[in-house]
């Protein structure tokens, strides 16, 4: 089928998806994962083709052990599914109602977006969770999975889309997939049909979706995450997070990869950090100063200063203050995630203030940006755009609004002229806070 | 100065907007509107050497009419800037509050964009009504207007600049102008310090600007708004409703291009309503069943319901029912604004909830899409996007959100493994609904 096809019938499923009541919705989730369940020997069956592809063309360690499932993983991604049903209905909830006249009330009300190109890599599970999360959010979905999953990829579609669609109601091209680069370039073109794409991988790979398409992305660059040790931090405290940060899981978009700490402090804080972060493996590269202190240690090179190492790599600078640390922050930052570590609380207001990042934190692991642990419940993804939805996506990130107008004849040349009607704009929900 | 050169001294004044709280926000408004008030002659002449260039230029009527200002207007421009003066500060409001564990507490909170780039023709009210919409919000923007208003932009630009810088703590980059088509093209190259642009004018140029960066764009193209009269209206009330809709100023994005009418009511409805609307100057096509029942009227081609006039002409359709009426809109409306006239709340309520449009009315002119009459305060702009802000847009739509996480020293590390700590994601605010 042509990809112009295939967004099309996409529109006509966002359509339909749009009008399901939140139990349908589940009903349709309970089925997808006891699908999995049930299916588990198919999907083991398309994935052991996988791998054998895999093994032959000599894929990297890492991409292997993502492409690999097993029962327990499959388990894990029906309770993943049944998750997402518990969560609240995000669809046809009130935002705002305001009367604009005596029997003229506009209601602000979410909705679903439409449809969601998502483009992912080697990780087959990444099907389910978005399956599921678009299906919750009322959303059509076209997915396209790494060329090395497709086997395992085109099961799972398969097993999923049948089982949503055996609940009335609910439309087969729900989720539809495509397979090929050449159609992903096709998708690119289809703004009519297609209103939002999330591109899961890397910069380079997000920057060439943004370069071809008009239509919006929900994208993620690059996470250059800042720890700052402040004059006023308890290092007893801060040392744990510092290394928490770096270490939990190096490879972690909010990961640490540059630390800053105040110089009244980095006498006493960078001998005892570098011995830590020495011990466990990590190669630390520093600025004058922080060579100065800890006088075995490399010197950085500019570069470093906005490199995302996703690795046992650390870049230590010493700065005057917290006036340029937040500067150097917001000049090489990636706007994803930064923490300050200080018990001076007006410090830390500050610096949760200025600098410019999705989340910006006091006293805690950057590791903490992430979708689960911030309570959303699912994730689409980590945002690093300004606009729709930033820092972990949840979904509410899958729906926007409408407003409903409901009058009595009301028309607008009644409020210009002699006599004219006036507005009255009161807002009744919520309701306006008493001051 | 160089795009780039703008661009980065607009996000260095970002910064410092985000910064400032609403009272020396509203001072700098204070001042911006008693420079216009101060500034009268300078505008009006700059204004004046740009209406000669037009004159010259056999500028068409309705841009020279857009272009010309006068005390009035400018006594409108300063008012329109004190209004957005007084409304509330859209920026760190608390829009939630989650306790993640003891301890440990999330808060989402408005912050501004960054750096608008807006793009607008030949109205030089817009300026002064994007400078001050932006420095509400605590965005700096880039602006660039028409060519024809160069002089009179130019001199708007200069004198609110010096305005707001006039307050300590604002800088004069807050707002900046570029002038020609080649810096728009440098601008929409600026991703990494322009964050959202703004473009205001025709389908086509909205398409050009997103073509042509990674910017997201907040867009409008084409305004098709239908009404639809279904065999549940009371034509007492519905006839006054589509006529404003039509007539009430037809050159809006919207106004009604498309009417449809039930079959039930056609031929009780249509011959009134032609007589009307012809009495009005508007030329009618219609089709094939709308001219049996309208004999004089021309046949609608199949382009027609898929344009928009913008003018006073209108295509009319009769449809089997309501279902017939929300999948026409929903194939050949652009998602704007749509209205059905009908005394039952049912159908009402199945209109307003399939059909797939920014504003869906009942019972009301699609004449009140618009920011000032839904209570906006202020109107960035009406959206055609189906992500970020939809529909006619305040300044809400020029905000968007960070994280904060407050913690006392928590390490993601503690919560696995034996004896680790579990997540509480008690939702602090808003309260949670008992039900």
């Amino acid at each position: 089928m042509h990809v112009s096809d295939i967004a099309r019938k996409s529109r006509q499923a966002a359509l339909k998806l749009a009008r399901l009541t939140g139990p349908v919705k589940d009903r349709a989730l309970d089925a997808m994962a006891e699908a999995l369940d049930a299916g588990l020997s198919a999907i083991l069956e398309a994935n052991a083709r996988d791998m054998e592809a895999a093994v032959k063309e000599d894929l990297a360690g890492p991409l292997m052990a993502r492409l690999a499932l097993n029962e327990n993983k499959l388990r894990g991604m029906a309770e993943g599914i049944r998750s997402v049903g518990r969560l609240p209905d995000p669809v046809g909830k009130m935002l705002k109602q305001t009367e604009l006249d005596r029997g003229l009330i506009l209601t602000q009300e979410s909705c679903p977006i439409g449809v969601i190109g998502a483009i992912f890599e080697s990780r087959p599970d990444a099907v389910p969770q978005i399956a599921s999360l678009c299906l919750k959010s009322g959303n059509a979905a076209i997915l396209k999975g790494g060329r090395e999953a497709q086997h395992s990829n085109k099961t799972l579609v398969g097993l999923l889309t049948r089982a949503m669609a055996s609940v009335p109601g609910v439309p087969p091209e729900a989720v539809q997939m495509i397979e090929t680069r050449g159609e992903v370039a096709e998708m690119l073109k289809e703004e009519e049909n297609i209103d939002l794409v999330v591109p899961r991988g890397s910069n380079a790979f997000v920057k060439y979706i943004q370069d071809n398409t008009r239509i919006p992305v929900l994208g993620h660059s690059e996470g250059i995450c800042h720890g700052y040790i402040d004059a006023g931090a308890d290092l007893e405290r801060a040392v744990p997070v510092v290394l928490d940060s770096k270490l939990q899981y190096p490879a972690a978009c909010n990961a640490m990869e540059t630390l800053l700490v105040h110089e009244d402090i980095a006498p006493a804080a960078l001998p005892r950090l570098m011995t830590e972060f020495r011990a466990q493996g990590v190669e630390l590269v520093g600025c004058i100063k922080t060579c100065s202190l800890a006088p075995d240690m490399a010197r950085a090179v500019e570069e470093d200063w906005d490199t995302e190492y996703n690795d046992l790599k650390l870049s230590v600078r010493v700065v005057a203050d917290l006036r340029e640390a937040v500067e150097f922050i917001n000049a090489h930052g990636s706007g994803h995630t930064d923490t300050i570590l200080t018990e001076d609380r007006a410090r830390a207001e500050r610096f949760q203030n200025e600098v410019d990042s999705a989340s910006v934190l006091w006293n805690a692991s950057t590791r903490f940006a992430d979708g689960f642990r911030y309570g959303l419940g699912a994730e689409i993804g980590i945002s690093t755009n300004k606009t729709h939805a930033r820092g972990p996506v949840g979904l509410e990130g899958l729906v926007i609004y409408k407003y409903k107008l409901a009058g009595e004849g009301h028309t607008v040349a009644g409020y210009s002229g002699d006599g004219a009607r006036r507005f009255t704009h009161r807002q009744l929900y919520p309701k306006p806070q008493v001051s």
